[in-house]
């Protein structure tokens, strides 16, 4: 099946620690890359995980937090020196473009390619990237500043050919690609063949989304409905939900009741605060409510 | 002795490798920690080493190059988090603040401490900081930018009492702070004896100097001359010399040449060029001018 995986750059929250780098994520559609939240070092475990930069055409930021989005001077400029010509877009709310243009300005003087901001509402959940085989669409959430998540959908892939009805009927190889969009095939005689005789359907098509940073927010729960993956930040555990509440973060438990509501293929928990040394606690909790959830760790591979 | 070490954070030059960090060291004089530039990932190393934040209360920045300095962001915001209170002073040019500080104002609202940016000019050399044990004074470089290294000076320590003769005089204990700082004592039967008599000199004051990014530049080498430790990068291999030239960096033979025109304790080089998988070949060369040289690596711990 067509690669539709994502690389998990840093899963930790706001204050570093020896183990966790800052909020980062890569996707990987069909060895296209499209990056999610930029935190400091994203481009170190970018390239720790050998990862091509020329891939890389877009990157989307959360919310313009630190953690979420320090890592983006340093990746304009290296990717500079790279040598890149093609365009990099970024899609963030509309004060990214104020705050980093006059740093690209000055410490990125002869830029080889442009940096283009792209600016959504993060209020509303709107189409903001497509292209003949993604779709990305922004979640809202609930932070303490304005904050999307991102759904990263597949589109449906053309159907299966059954090589031996192609042959029964003696299909010339240039109408395959007609049959495969829908078309009937006329036969000889002039008997009129469905595509469907010819095909089976594709698998369905794969979803990807990211919840970070937000509150408990059931607004999320249509949005990401029947996702195969679903990252949702667990910053704290339960014993600590007077903490989430006042920072507008999610405990473990509420991160599954969101993925269980969804009825998410599985969960997978980051943005772990540095209070918890073992997050076996935060896995423990979030199971109970929905067990196919696994702890985010750095440099871990996820397939959709 | 009092303790006087340099830690390196990151040794590599602007393009991060898996292998190198970028510049940033940590000068530890007494317990008190200074910061030599902040490249991204600076406080990841910075925590990775065990050191502690609040020790930490002044930053030098020598050039506005964004492989030295975009590790400020985070490392603001961070000690932030971990409730500092004390004011934290940045060592830069002036364009350092009208930079940054829009960042901080927008990233770190609620900052509960004072980020003092102290503007020097890299042109000519001069003291910029001092307390009761240390001096840091600049060193101009040539750069493509206008770029300061730093020169970090012990203060002359008290000399060594020499407790035979305190017995033997009879010294009362209130007195020998005074001989210490070079007073004489005066016996119970009227007779001077100079403080010479009761103490050895201390231990010469201890230099550090770090000379990074800079062209070759002889003009270095009457500041730094004595030190004990030099750090001067090393970007390039003499069969880069034109690279180095074009780029105002120095080749390994370049920052050997300093260091044994300045009559150095021993050479530590930096900045490598991610061009160079075996950084031996540096070394060597470094080597035949100055024997007394070391390849910089992260975490390393060098006693000035």
């Amino acid at each position: 099946m067509e690669r539709f995986e994502v690389y998990i750059l840093g899963c930790g929250s706001a204050l570093p620690t020896t183990k966790h780098f800052l909020s980062s994520q890569v996707v990987n559609m069909r060895d296209k890359l499209y990056m999610i939240d930029c935190g400091e070092g994203a481009q170190l475990q970018f390239r720790a995980m050998k990862q091509n930069f020329q891939k890389l055409n877009h990157i989307f930021i959360s919310h313009l937090h630190g953690d979420h989005c320090f890592g983006l001077p340093g990746l304009i400029s290296t990717l500079g020196l790279l040598g890149r010509t093609a365009d990099l877009h970024i899609h963030a709310q509309s004060d990214a473009e104020k705050l980093f243009a006059p740093l690209f300005q000055y410490f990125c003087k002869e830029l080889p390619y442009k940096v283009c901001f792209q600016a959504f509402n993060p209020g509303k959940s709107e189409l903001i990237f497509e292209d003949k085989s993604l779709k990305v669409t922004t979640i809202p959430l609930k932070h303490r500043v304005p904050t999307a998540g991102f759904l990263f959908e597949e589109k449906p892939r053309s159907p299966h050919i059954i090589r031996e009805m192609i042959d029964f009927y003696r299909v010339p190889p240039s109408q395959i690609r007609a049959i495969k969009e829908g078309a009937p095939f006329v036969t000889g005689e002039g008997e009129t063949i469905p595509y469907t005789v010819f095909t089976r359907p594709a698998e369905p098509p794969r979803k990807y989304a990211y919840c970070s940073d937000t509150a408990y927010y059931e607004k999320v729960i249509p949005i990401v409905a029947g996702v195969n993956t679903l990252y949702h930040e667990a910053t704290f555990s339960s014993a600590d939900l007077a903490r989430a509440k006042e920072t507008f973060h999610s405990s473990a438990t509420q991160a599954a009741s969101i993925a269980k509501a969804a009825n998410a293929g599985r969960l997978i928990i980051g943005h772990f605060s540095a209070r918890y040394p073992d997050e076996q606690i935060l896995l423990n909790e979030a199971l109970e409510i929905f067990p196919k959830t696994q702890l985010a760790y750095e440099k871990m591979i996820l397939k959709v």
